[in-house]
């Protein structure tokens, strides 16, 4: 890694090709192969998503990829927003198909005639069911890998409620697993900001959207949770039958944690200019022994390393490197492919009793006796744990900063960029007159109004057109 | 369930209506929905598979699930098999897409491009790699659900060595790790066969297939692996510079476990009059504690239970069943459901201080004390486990027979199906006619040779043309 962090963009490229994280030499354009470092975080990951989201109830299932053009069609905004960007299936073998399909962009089409059979009455209700998948969207603008490409991976929860109450509750639900992973568990700071009307998902009546910062000061939008009414449930007919015997439609949500797009926050974020840093638990490589050998007594280093392994390995992943490199090459090899704890074991530290242990993010370094070991590196793990996410919001704090006018809103966007909290009209045509005259001015997007906030502009004016401010959004540079 | 299982092909199809597996419904041909009482199954089967493939040192990755037509073309053999039968991408949003892509139909040619750059010398071999994920073939036959259908959920590994000794090698891994998971752990029993040349993998040197028998007596073919030989590695430049700098081409395995096709097999074989029966390990409910109500005391009752359910909650999963049913749906449903064991608990069973636990797989009823339930329901799982794979073992052993003479092989064929042994000649030519005599004369295919077996047909004759036998190869009819 030669590349510093502070030169965000280029040190990302770095990393992702360094840590052997993705290769973008697959031949079509959009694609990307995630190649087993960055593989085996993001199963981790999953499985850990998986987990939350069963503990709440929700059930696993499989829906078909392909969904037929006349069920994408249904949904009058939901497929303006997405015929531009779907993947057509037209031929199979040599048969040009009669009813062309689409790759899915995402799944409420393929779901909701489906949920349309399976519901009949209250009792049938809630339905929680989600998928792990991959999804393709045709996108035009440039991409960057894990970031922005034509497939990503995610999960995709779909529920479905009686009333609103119910589609109200999942979204705090779905906001609070959101905290739970990616925050406690990944150490990535968000914040939920309810978004502006014009910028909702096709379909939705309120997109809740959690978004993180890259260390370059723009905005990246993590999962986001969508009330959709019965928008959809009355394309569908997703409906059931209530005490008295109406016909009333559902109310449904959905919710989609991108993994992939997760696990590039993750690296952004924790990774420094040695290379990636990853929570204890996601690393590939919980524990890196390095043995210190010397021409004389290497043997014995050798077999207690090995002996020493083998306990470790028992709780953690753990690899001893026998590599034949110098020990400071494998420091280094291991710090860019961030092994969360090294070990390093020599003759000297045996006739001690004592390891030296080093954390991968502070460097910090402890002798531990050996018989320690086990117990000391799981706790170092949960200090590196906190350690990570208290930096990162601390550091996110800093990115959070005020406005009043358009010239004072540039200058924070372009000096350290972060969200910018200005003084807003709410009327929602009006609202993205002003948005895109913020944007124009400064290349800064609306994000939204941050959920659960009830701070109110009082006596202040809309920093683009000079109405009363009724609301508080935040501005930010995006990915 | 009123089809019992002697009439397979509808009981078959009633088990995935009544048990809620899948959802046959979804508006595009071949296509159908996992639901979630398959897919969380069927999801418990990825995790234990793939934990067992890193276990043997194979690691994740995610390829993308296009390929471009170049890619598909390059492989002879290869494109030859798979062209009549990919889905292909030839616009996207608004635009006729200049280089047309297939959906993968399996990775090969995705992996195999990047292979050749991610290999340069020995130090990089063996190359271990794994996805799991969904591919497309364009199914034309009549499909059937989870069994055979234009989209399956599958493993793929694929793995590089440097010489053909590691490809054999790997390919007799890949049959442990066959025998561990799918017969020791899901208690499916199975053949390795080897497939006759004219039936092998398309682009592959030799492919060794598990085949398992379904209740009617056809054959069902579970994982398949592949010597690929140099076949792939020389069209895809998959090469590693040697000791002496000489570039050699590598040797190439893949392995094939294909999921929803394996749970097929454990729905099949395990099931029964009553419904799914489900090893202990894979079951959605392991324990389904139907609490028995009287009109009076049923707060007594009520209460105890959910104490009950909570204590066994901490090591299974666990549904305690107080929907407004009788005991007698109740058991019914659960049973339907393979809810693995079932925990009956009354008034007068708190007073003796013992429940009823019922065995799913053979009713088997024994009263346990309370404070030995935790461990005594792990017990009866065990147990359950071992039973059902000695009980399928012993139904197989039955399947397989022998014949001489092909009125001989019709008549076993018509009889009870099953794996008929018959003596055969090996020309790779005159071989595929006989098979093809075989198949018109009693719609048996030819599967292969049983892989390990050394007995020879010494003095008899091939089965169709009747010139000397020097091999037996194994019949059946298919699905």
């Amino acid at each position: 890694m030669d590349i510093p962090k502070e030169n965000f963009s280029d040190w990302y490229n770095q990393i992702i090709r360094e840590a052997e994280l993705c290769d973008l030499r697959y031949n079509l354009k959009g694609f990307v192969v995630i190649m087993p470092n960055a593989a085996d975080v993001i199963s981790r990951m999953y499985r850990l998503y998986e987990d939350a989201l069963e503990r709440k109830n929700h059930r696993k299932s499989y829906f078909p990829a392909l969904i037929s053009e006349k069920n994408l069609e249904a949904e009058k905004d939901h497929i303006e927003g997405f015929a531009p960007e779907v993947f057509w299936v037209t031929k199979a073998g040599n048969n040009e198909l009669e009813e062309k399909m689409i790759m899915r962009p995402t799944s409420e089409t393929a779901m909701y005639p489906m949920y349309s059979l399976w519901i009949n009455g209250k009792s049938d209700l809630p339905l929680k069911v989600y998928q792990s998948c991959q999804v393709w969207r045709y996108e035009t603008k440039a991409t960057k890998p894990l970031i922005r490409g034509r497939e990503f991976y995610w999960i995709e929860a779909h529920n479905v409620f009686p009333d609103e109450e119910g589609a109200l509750s999942q979204v705090t639900e779905d906001m609070e697993t959101t905290e739970e992973l990616i925050h406690q568990s990944f150490g990535v700071p968000f914040i939920f900001f309810q978004r502006p009307q014009w910028d909702k998902f096709a379909g939705a009546v309120n997109t809740y959207a959690a978004d993180t910062m890259m260390p370059d000061g723009k905005a990246l939008q993590l999962p986001s949770t969508h009330n959709l009414g019965t928008n959809f449930a009355k394309v569908f007919n997703v409906k059931y039958m209530d005490e008295l015997g109406e016909e009333k439609p559902c109310w449904q949500t959905c919710y989609g944690p991108c993994i992939s797009r997760i696990f590039a926050a993750i690296v952004a974020i924790h990774g420094d200019n040695k290379g990636m840093v990853l929570p204890f638990h996601l690393a590939n490589v919980q524990v890196a022994i390095v043995p210190i050998l010397k021409k004389d007594g290497s043997k014995e280093v050798t077999s207690f390393v090995e002996k020493l392994a083998e306990t470790l390995s028992k709780k953690y992943r753990v690899v001893a490197d026998f590599t034949p490199n110098t020990p400071g090459f494998k420091y280094n090899f291991w710090e860019l492919n961030g092994a969360a704890v090294r070990v390093e074991v020599g003759a000297r530290d045996i006739e001690s009793g004592k390891a030296v242990v080093v954390r991968r993010d502070t460097g910090n370094k402890e002798f531990v006796p050996f018989d320690e070991l086990p117990k000391r590196i799981g706790e170092v793990g949960e200090e590196m744990n906190k350690g990570l996410r208290d930096r990162a919001d601390a550091w996110f704090e800093t990115l959070q900063t005020e406005a009043g006018t358009l010239d004072e809103l540039k200058e924070k966007i372009e000096k350290g960029g972060g969200f910018v909290k200005v003084p807003f009209c709410t009327d929602a045509l009006k609202g993205e007159a002003c948005a895109e005259k913020i944007k124009e001015f400064c290349s800064a997007n609306v994000r939204g109004s941050k959920y659960g906030s009830n701070e109110k502009p009082e006596g202040k004016k809309c920093i683009a057109c000079g109405k009363p401010a009724t609301i508080y959004q935040y501005a930010a540079r995006q990915y």
